[in-house]
């Protein structure tokens, strides 16, 4: 089995890393900057290097086009025009445009792809062999897709230990839009907004609690990603930013109405949504929120952590909030299960910490 | 000086307690629940109970109403008539609504007062005499409030500990429709956007990166306390749900011209709005985020907080997003300053761990 890699960052080199230990593929590689080349090398992650894309997909069974999303129809159409029966495939996140732009000869050879890994850091120096153990990829053929080719690359992604599923390109780029596009929209729209208000109100930002931060966290993110993804997909992001329009609409009437029982329900069914949405991946039951009161001081996030370590409790989630004084704060722990969070609880108590549990996404005022 | 607090939860508690120690007042409570004030009693907050809120005002200088938004307005009428000199306060999340529903009789007596303390908990089992040291206090006079009896107010906040300020009452609720009501709402929304656009493509919720999970944490909140907070500062809520609305349209707008230098300057303004917004609270320079890939098993937190703490490393804020595998995921961890960001880098590297910095609110895609 011989392996291209086109765009050796992260996923790029992680999927040659997994190829060669888990599949003794021959792994060549392309990427623009030498230095990657290099630091690719070293690390085990290409067997060998070509100076151009056409050199390095030579003999290949299977091309993978890593490069940022703006350069992959480029790249793909190299990929294809340089190839008689590889299976060429992409890992970017968004699929409509890339598939549209496809040229007329060899189309039947590229199958998208969309691995859901990788989102914590970024590089080939940070590739590791595991990165794809149980993550779910994504696969995007069409009507014009090659069986053969599909089958080729879906055993691949298996063997890489991910978990392929096909799905139709524009319901890929619709359930991204939804989940992981719209999210950075929102909380762009909200900081833009914060900011315009507290201008107005000659305020600087009070010492809000928690929920701003949240909300806000992915404001702006990775400018240099960003853009382009928001670009690539943004039929899909605009219709879905529609639809979010026409629901704060709703919001907006249905509070002007003031029917307390009509917004109570309203608010239940989002917690319910958050739940049913969220929680399907959890193994070991519904998420519980330790809320611990705490000094903010090195050390502190250790000890409890490093207690509920010892005690056997495994923390699904966590965030830290300094409150305004920064000598103190709170720590929100999730854990999975009511008897886990019980424990939880006394473990921390132990600690000499204030500590209570609350539902998944309760939140004081 | 004596005290009554009517409402013995986190807040109310935590008043008799810092009133108590820092003070030497007399503190005089009323709960409608009695095994509140039998806590209350236990731990210290109270000097004296009375069977009703009348009577628990019965020769205050101040008088601090501390029951949930909903019954706030009935509880200071209450205070008011069964007082004669009392300053009367509140520690509501909204002021409008309270304050247009004062009766004529003593209005000049009451003081609206919001402390941003305690979101972390809640309970009286958790009140502490600390809990409002350096924490912001709003207090909304206005036009009719008598100088005397806010001045004998604010100077008992700042004795407490807090740091009060005094703010318009309906700048207050803009305010706090801004930075608090409106993200909320926002995570209800999007909740239920996803929860309706994953039903029509027959999806479960994707193994999505952590955008989603932060944007929608606060989603349907406290079920027992934001439905009321909604109502009570609805006006406020509804017209920031409008221009957020109108904010959306415009991005709708702005990704389907298809102009990527126009969505860039939108992208980025975001980046620096939030980090205008959210940094002048810290201390120690700008947010850097240290991404860490990690096993996710009990104990590795601790040991990477543990690292962090040894080296003297404070931790503003953290956050844990598992993979789909359960077994492996990655940390964020917010260090203030980009020395120190990097020194968290070498002591997590050492670990085993796999890191890189990126700036605030970068993500991968």
């Amino acid at each position: 089995m011989r392996v291209a890699v086109l765009g050796v960052g992260l996923i790029g080199g992680s999927i040659g890393l997994a190829a060669k230990s888990r599949l003794d593929a021959e792994v060549c590689g392309f990427d623009p900057d030498p230095e990657v080349i290099a630091r690719a090398t070293d690390s085990g992650a290409l067997d060998a290097f070509a100076d151009s894309a056409a050199d390095a997909v030579a003999g290949a069974d299977i091309v993978f086009c890593a490069a940022p999303v703006g350069a992959l129809s480029a790249l793909v159409a190299e990929a294809l025009a340089a190839t008689d029966d590889a299976a060429v495939t992409d890992v970017g996140s968004t699929k409509r445009d890339l598939i549209a732009g496809l040229p007329a000869e060899g189309a039947e050879r590229f199958i998208g792809g969309h691995p859901l890994a990788g989102a914590e850091t970024s590089g080939v120096e940070n590739a590791r062999a595991e990165l794809f153990e149980g993550a779910r990829w994504y696969l995007t053929p069409t009507e014009r897709s090659s069986g053969v080719h599909y089958d080729r690359l879906q055993r691949l992604v298996a063997d890489l230990g991910a978990r392929p599923q096909a799905i139709d390109p524009e319901a890929h780029d619709r359930v991204m839009a939804t989940v992981s596009h719209l999210p950075h929209v929102l909380a762009n729209v909200l900081v833009q907004e914060a900011a315009f208000a507290l201008t107005e109100e000659s305020e600087r930002l009070p010492e809000v609690g928690p929920s701003f931060r949240d909300t806000t966290r992915v404001a702006g993110a990775n400018p240099g990603i960003w853009p382009d993804i928001f670009a690539s997909n943004r039929e899909a992001v605009a219709a879905e930013i529609d639809a979010v329009a026409a629901r704060l609409g709703e919001a907006a009437a249905l509070l002007r109405a003031g029917d307390a029982d009509a917004v109570r329900d309203w608010h239940r069914s989002a917690l319910e949504d958050r739940r049913r949405l969220l929680e399907g991946e959890l193994v070991g039951g519904e998420l519980h929120q330790l809320r611990v009161g705490v000094e903010n001081r090195p050390g502190t996030v250790a000890e409890i952590a490093l207690a509920l370590g010892r005690a056997g409790v495994n923390i699904e989630d966590m965030a830290l909030y300094p409150a305004a004084d920064m000598r103190t704060g709170a720590i929100s722990i999730w854990v999975a299960g009511q008897e886990e969070a019980k424990r939880a609880a006394e473990v921390v108590g132990r600690l000499g910490h204030s500590t209570s549990i609350a539902d998944h996404g309760d939140e004081g005022k």
